[in-house]
Formats: C-alpha cells, sequence, structure tokens
C-alpha cells in the first residue's frame, strides 16, 4: 500500500484552494489540499506504526513555524502542475529534509519546491489557458504550522490518516 | 464551522465498504468510510485546540479494544442508511460516552448504535432493494482500534483530520 506525509493548511487557505482544484484538478476528491513534505511511497501496512514512531520523533525536535504564500505558478515544461507557491523557509526545508532522511524507502528525485497543488493533469492547451489567468494573481497569505500528518491510500485512490504529529511537543 | 470525531477503520475494511458506497453513499468523497463517536456539530476554528486537548485526556486513560462487525442492518424506518453493525463493546460505549460528555456543544439525539455507513440518502425504493440483496451478507470481521480522530469540514463538504489520538498513551 502507499503511504505519504503531508501538511494539511488551515481550513480558510484549503477553501481557496478547492474553489480551484474543483475545476483543474482530478486529485480533488481524493485528499483534501495540501503541502506534501513526502511523496507517495510503497510499503507493508505493519510498517506504519515504526513510520509513526519516526515521524513522532521528528515533529518533537522541530517547532512550529510560519507558512507564507505569494503567487500563483507552473512546474512547466517538467510538467503540467499549477501551484500556489510556498516560501522555502529553512524550518519548511530542515522537516523535509529529515523526513525524507529517516523514511528513506525512496530516493529524491526533484529539490523540494514546497508547493499546495491547484491543478493537475491538464492538457497542454488547459494548462496554457488556466495558467495564463491565474498567473497574476496574488495569494499572499501567512499562517502558523503546527502538525503534519502520514496517511495511507486506499484501493479506490482516495487517502486516511493514519497520525497526526504536532511540532514541538514530547512524545 | 463543522466538527466531528471519528473512528477510521483498517484499510481492508476500509476498501470493502468503499466496494459499497461507491454506489450507495453519495458522502463517497467526502470522508473515508469511519464509524462516528461524535456526530456533526458547529464550534468555532480557534475551539478545536481545546476540544483537541480534551479528546487527548480521554485518549490517555481508555484502551485498545477489539472492534467486530457480524452483519449488515438499516435504520429504517427512522431513515434509509445501511450499514455495517459494530457489536456493541463497554469499551466502545464508554468511549462514546466520554466524548459526547466531554464535548457537550450538543445534546444526544440518538441512542448509540455502533456503524460503518455503507448507502444513505437511498429513495425507499432504492432502499429496499439494496438492503434486500444486502442483508443476509455476512460481515464477519474483527480489528483492534488504537486511535481516533478530530475532522473538521471544509466549504465543499468534505472532512480533513485536525488530529489523532492514540489510546492508552500518556500525552
Amino acid at each position: 500500500m502507499k503511504f505519504g506525509v503531508v501538511i494539511f493548511p488551515s481550513k480558510k487557505l484549503q477553501d481557496l484552494v478547492n474553489s480551484y482544484r474543483k475545476r483543474y484538478d482530478p486529485h480533488y476528491a481524493l485528499i483534501p489540499p495540501h503541502l506534501t513534505l513526502k511523496n507517495a511511497f510503497e510499503a507493508s501496512e505493519e510498517d506504519a506504526v515504526q513510520f509513526a514512531d519516526k515521524l513522532r520523533k521528528i515533529a518533537g525536535h522541530h517547532h512550529v513555524f510560519s507558512l507564507k504564500t505569494s503567487k500563483i505558478s507552473s512546474f512547466q515544461p517538467v510538467n503540467n502542475v499549477i501551484y500556489i507557491k510556498v516560501d522555502p523557509t529553512e524550518a519548511l526545508t530542515e522537516l523535509h529534509t529529515e523526513i525524507n532522511h529517516e523514511l528513506n524507502v525512496q530516493k529524491l528525485e526533484y529539490s523540494f519546491v514546497p508547493h499546495i497543488t491547484i491543478g493537475q493533469k491538464l492538457s497542454n492547451d488547459e494548462h496554457s489557458d488556466v495558467y495564463g489567468s491565474l498567473r497574476m494573481t496574488k495569494v499572499n497569505h501567512e499562517e502558523t504550522v503546527d502538525r503534519f500528518h502520514l496517511l495511507y491510500q486506499l484501493e479506490n485512490g482516495s487517502w486516511t490518516v493514519y497520525e497526526t504529529f504536532r511540532l514541538g511537543r514530547e512524545s
């Protein structure tokens, strides 16, 4: 089965992101809006316990941090994903690095570009149209991140939360 | 905004339940299969912190317990909900009672019938057909419950996990 590690932003930001995803993201119904800390990876159901133990320790020695968004961007030409750019702070980058180092079941294929997807699997024409109309949109938003989540994927493609990890808490 | 408290059963049981929900439950895309411990209730976003504090304490002095299913049943004539019946053990009932007592923002309208919904909002004819074909289905399944979750609802009706609470852990 597949696991992944994500941050769910505040309800306010999730609602904004969903207003775009509804039209542009076929994963809209499978998972709430999120910032991916570790991409989906394959492991057995029993592995969840040790993943959670590791993530709990990581969360314990990281601190609550601020998440800032500024604009809408795209991964083109790599792929046709449109996203809200999240400023790559040291706190976020270190959390990402440690999670991927400790749960080293896969190699990192890309450098970490923190983002919240608002559209994907668009044709080139759709991508041009949508990105053209959104690229100048300002998304000046700031909030506090105090937790992240380990998820697993069901057979229908949707994701269920296995556990929440609160930053800076003894455990 | 709305909050709720649920148990997500194992992936195996969620996948089975989704094979029915896909056809019979219009909430299929809004939330993974679950057993409701506290029905949706209205509160402000800031209240989440104190709800989580209370739920963490409750989780700390309850123990991991066994969840058993046996058959498919229906709430008719109260409503046209078809569900997998979960045996009402003392552990489950006490957890339900304490959560509803501590988060007493609403009165309990019904007695607690632990269940995992597989179909709802069916017309009377649909209900008759579907329940007629499923009522003799045996669902002999047993698993261990070691956690539950506090969720909140987004504007599009879907639910995001705020926090996980592990049973029998100091916090």
